[in-house]
């Protein structure tokens, strides 16, 4: 086994250090600073986000997934402003008594799924530390024209839709610690979940979206945020959120399936209220657009400050506002 | 006691939240990302840094000092690519159980500091940790003609230059655990350091240096990086690195006051190399501008590739080229 303080820090960083030059990346890894050269006409965009030992994984989680699925929770949070991402910043606190390969299964987990959206390591910090940390900035650009935020100007009968999986993950958390068979859609979504940085770009640039923002804490926060914030109701479409396998999932464990929609969370799917009047040709384009996942109008905005469910037997129910909704 | 747990993580970020409208920033806290405009001839540098609990500070360490270091250590990075600082997005891992005061002062730390340069809290992550985690990203602009990295092509007879205290700050920290009197200079810089922003942009301006760094790491790895791997030696003059202070602690302490100066780091000023050719007036100028900092000629670069030090009585000594220098 090649430990961590046997390499040393700089032994580390040459590991982890790109060999090619990258487009943009004016100085890289290596320097007190990177620098960043970004095209004329765009903006900067900055997410950042940190993972615990002991709180977000545990010590003997596979550190390929760990690395994996903290770069899909920026992504995320970069398509969900409409940006094309760019360049990260990893610093990394790690135990030196830990297998080197430990450490770079994580790089390689980032840049797996990094490498997939032309987006590279650019810099960041190794420092000693007895659990492991990693805490990801990762950087994007947007056109100037764009600008897509969780608070903004919605007005009724606009359209709630739902890009990729809602719910997924959490049920597919309960396939893995049940051993329940099949089901691997679901367990996909938990283990290696996939960020609409596609389907952000289109949204983004379509200039019909009023307020996104990612769905990785839940509807319920997504409903709180894009519209009670924002000074309205909706009414919600159980038929947009059914779905078989969740359905299956509840069942199996005694809860409601849309608990895993609402509160679940770590889908790493978009939720936008978008303008009525040319979401057709839109849609349309997006289904055609993405591998795999569906998009979904699952509400319509109303100037009544309730949040209406619609079940699937039309019969209404007014859920919470705000925070856990309990089914 | 009011508990990080009691006012969530949302009451938290509400708690830190800037309230002025800041310049350039487009989004700012509380969406999935902050988006940033930049001037338009400007590149983005971007540094990042991790703080660990029993790493960095212990649990008991003033928060207020831990903020203050920790955005010290990144302004310090912004200062050594001759930019100007912007914005900061801080990752906190913090436990629930920790009082509320401690968070606010480890913020108030950074924003002491960051608001002498007018550069602004954007963004960041909060997460549940046994122990305080901090992990700050510093952006700031350049002027796309100033690219000053630590590899170059530097030249026979440039001078190196060191900007502010070299070896204050490990011999401050002696001061403090021995309990000596008096060398309030000393103490100063190990608990509240000052980056040398101002003196890296007209570093940066005066387009006479060749390569920079900070010192963050003591006077060795600067020679090392600057000068060893750039493929030549140096002259180093003890006569520019020589301090009554340093000394008296080093005998008090039974070291050679070298040591703090090649060894000690953590005093956040600069060391380059740079043309001789209009040095004198950089450096008369660069001293008006300067809060109590001075400027020195430590050295000269040599076609021969030792690194000699020239002692105060003229004698000669060769020193190591990488790593730490054993005095």
């Amino acid at each position: 086994m090649l430990k961590i303080k046997d390499i040393g820090e700089f032994g580390f960083i040459d590991s982890i250090k790109p060999e090619e030059t990258v487009e943009d990346l004016k100085v890289g890894i290596g320097d007190d600073a990177a620098i960043i050269s970004p095209y004329g006409e765009f903006d900067i965009v900055v997410t950042t986000d940190m993972l615990v030992e002991g709180t977000h994984f545990l010590a003997d989680t596979d550190p390929f997934a760990i690395g994996y699925r903290s770069m899909c929770a920026n992504l995320s949070d970069i398509a969900a402003m409409g940006a094309i991402p760019k360049f990260y910043f990893v610093s990394l606190g790690i135990n030196p008594e830990r297998d080197f390969n430990y450490a770079r299964d994580i790089y390689k987990g980032f840049n797996s799924l990094a490498e997939q959206f032309n987006t590279h390591l650019a810099g960041g910090d190794t420092v000693k530390s007895d659990k492991t940390i990693i805490s990801i900035t990762l950087i994007g650009y947007v056109e100037k024209s764009i600008t897509i935020e969780r608070k903004g100007k919605i007005e009724a009968k606009d359209l709630v839709i739902s890009v990729g999986p809602l719910g997924y993950s959490g049920a597919g958390l309960e396939v893995i610690k049940n051993k329940f068979d099949g089901f691997d859609e679901l367990v996909k979504v938990f283990l290696y979940p996939y960020p609409q940085i596609i389907a952000g770009r289109i949204l983004g640039q379509s200039k019909l979206v009023r307020v996104m923002m990612d769905n990785s804490d839940g509807l319920a926060s997504c409903i709180e945020n894009l519209v009670v914030k924002n000074g309205f109701g909706a009414i919600l479409f159980e038929e947009g959120l059914f779905d078989e396998r969740l359905k299956a999932i509840a069942e199996f464990t005694n809860r409601n399936y849309l608990d895993f929609v609402f509160n679940g969370g770590e889908d790493f799917g978009l939720v936008a209220v978008i303008k009525k009047d040319g979401f057709l040709d839109l849609s349309y384009f997006l289904e055609k657009s993405l591998f795999n996942n569906s998009v979904k109008v699952i509400g319509e905005i109303t100037q009544n400050k309730e949040i209406i469910l619609k079940r699937l037997d039309n019969s209404l129910l007014e859920i919470n506002k705000s925070g856990y909704v309990q089914f």
